[in-house]
């Protein structure tokens, strides 16, 4: 099983597709396998420019990221990672819907990767952070992150991104709740989308005010104030206005030293998953553990102790034993 | 203090009103506090009947529950808890769109909060749940718990409530698409809201169709079949027909054992959040933990290990400890 492994780390290396496609199962797959890949990979990790886009149900955001992975497809490897697609409500956007990345798809220079918010053991915020790591290692210049920004686990996978583009539509609704709810704060870029409806430049111009209200209007321009597009992502329309705008937001990120502040932040926030984790495993692996939650959900039933209390004995009793205890069969 | 809290419990246990406002209050900033309360409310938790109202942003949720619970309380305190209505992208209901309620909520018979779901410590859902607990131990016979049903958090609490309601309208979209995606399992009542517009009888009977194929045409009368609903809930057109639904399905879960099984369910899942919580202060709250952390990100960056081992050994160097350990200052 190891040879195989390191086979595929070297033909990963050696840039196969396949071997790319592969790794990356492994590592949705999660467990020991998962963490020898991202182990093996680090050195090679950090190079790519992460970019979450995010916005609500229905405001075009799978059309906007197809533009843009396929332009920029042709400078280099693209990573699109797909995360919820298979959420009951957002109808979300299968592999087939994605026809219009077709040639580059076609071609290998686009990596097209869904990811289903149930069930991963780690949250989701990790697993798919670490799908984009494998993705960066593998040459990726840009890995774009899509998700509908509602649920708090997809707002933080976009607040670890290097640069977050909010996608918005005039049906969006009331732009001032928006403000209010805190979008200007993880906004990067605004896209404005479908701005051939009604409502698309008064919702600009309702963002561009809040953004003077926030920044000034001569903003201090060691300060990078989220520019505010518009776009008709259906007919290509702002393509190369959204990409100019990622780019000069990629290059104030690494002069200003955000970006070295970002990736600190995200390391903290993975490090301290991968603790929380590895910690939970430890509790469940163990014998005491596990038999004082048995007994404990029992007794609470009998209505003679409370949730809390139990926690706590389990807690207790699991940090007072030394290494190289009891441990579940 | 605790002779305050104290008082605030005996003002609860006497009904009045203003004590529920404080200790929902204490519950959702959490800490010590929060759990002193729970405990002590705890021999009076488990009487009310938890739904949650679930579906994607604009299918009328807000006004379909106002108008369920309005009903309800003319028999009994009703307990309302909206999540996320502050959501960057929901648009959400705040108190001041809630008019509809407003006799009843005037009367003091419904009890309106909305939760934010961004920054609670101990996770959306469990912070949900402990909310709702305490509206149960109030008296009220009814929780309703609205959310949007997109993120996994948003998921896990309707997985909690006894019954759980499915809102979708015509512009739904694709609904086998829904069928594929999860929802026949979560659903108890599917409600096809805005009845009126064009495709609603066929949203309905795709769903009814869908669910031919799950129970059969003749089910198992054990076993509960989710029944559909349409409704027109702003001109307040089909609220006794799910109140009666609720009703049905309430008996069903009493009389088939169903309502013990999920109390069980969701007792565990409390519990198992409630351990991971304490685990994880406990490991941020030791030195040597934090030395490790501290130092392992620095060696991250300077490339020497990464973040996989850094998180092992502080799991390995903590758990090795004895009890009475070294402490953070």
């Amino acid at each position: 099983l190891r040879a195989s492994l390191d086979d595929w780390l070297q033909r990963f290396r050696a840039g196969e597709r396949r071997a790319a496609a592969r790794l990356i199962s492994i590592v949705e797959d999660g467990g020991d396998e998962a963490r020898d890949v991202l182990d093996a990979l680090h050195p090679a990790i950090g190079r790519a420019n992460r970019v979450g886009i995010t916005g609500p149900p229905g405001a075009g955001k799978s059309t906007l990221v197809d533009r843009v992975a396929t332009v920029l497809a042709t400078d280099t490897l693209v990573g699109v990672v797909a995360v919820d697609p298979t959420s009951p409500f957002t109808g979300g956007a299968l592999l087939g819907d994605r026809i219009r990345m077709g040639d580059a798809l076609q071609q290998g220079r686009i990596f097209f990767r869904s990811l289903a918010s149930r069930g991963s053991l780690g949250g989701l915020s990790l697993h798919t952070s670490e799908v984009v790591d494998v993705l960066d290692a593998f040459g990726c210049g840009t890995v774009l992150i899509e998700t509908v920004g509602v649920g708090q686990s997809e707002l933080d996978i976009v607040e670890k991104a290097h640069t977050t583009v909010v996608v918005l539509v005039p049906e969006s609704g009331d732009s001032i709740q928006t403000m209010k709810a805190g979008l200007m704060e993880i906004a990067d870029v605004f896209v404005v989308n479908k701005a051939d409806r009604d409502g698309a430049q008064r919702l600009a111009d309702e963002i561009a005010a809040a953004l003077d209200l926030r920044f000034g209007r001569r903003p201090d321009p060691a300060s990078w104030r989220p520019p505010v597009l518009l776009a008709r992502a259906r007919d290509n329309d702002g393509t190369p206005e959204l990409i100019a705008a990622l780019q000069r937001h990629r290059d104030w990120c690494a002069t200003s030293g955000e970006r070295r502040r970002k990736d600190r932040r995200a390391l903290e926030s993975r490090l301290r998953d991968l603790v929380h984790d590895a910690v939970q495993r430890e509790v469940w692996s163990d014998a005491a553990a596990t038999r004082l939650f048995a007994q404990g959900l029992q007794a609470i039933e009998r209505g003679e102790t409370t949730p809390y209390r139990v926690a706590d004995s389990i807690v207790r009793e699991w940090t007072k034993q030394p290494a190289g205890r009891e441990r579940r069969a």
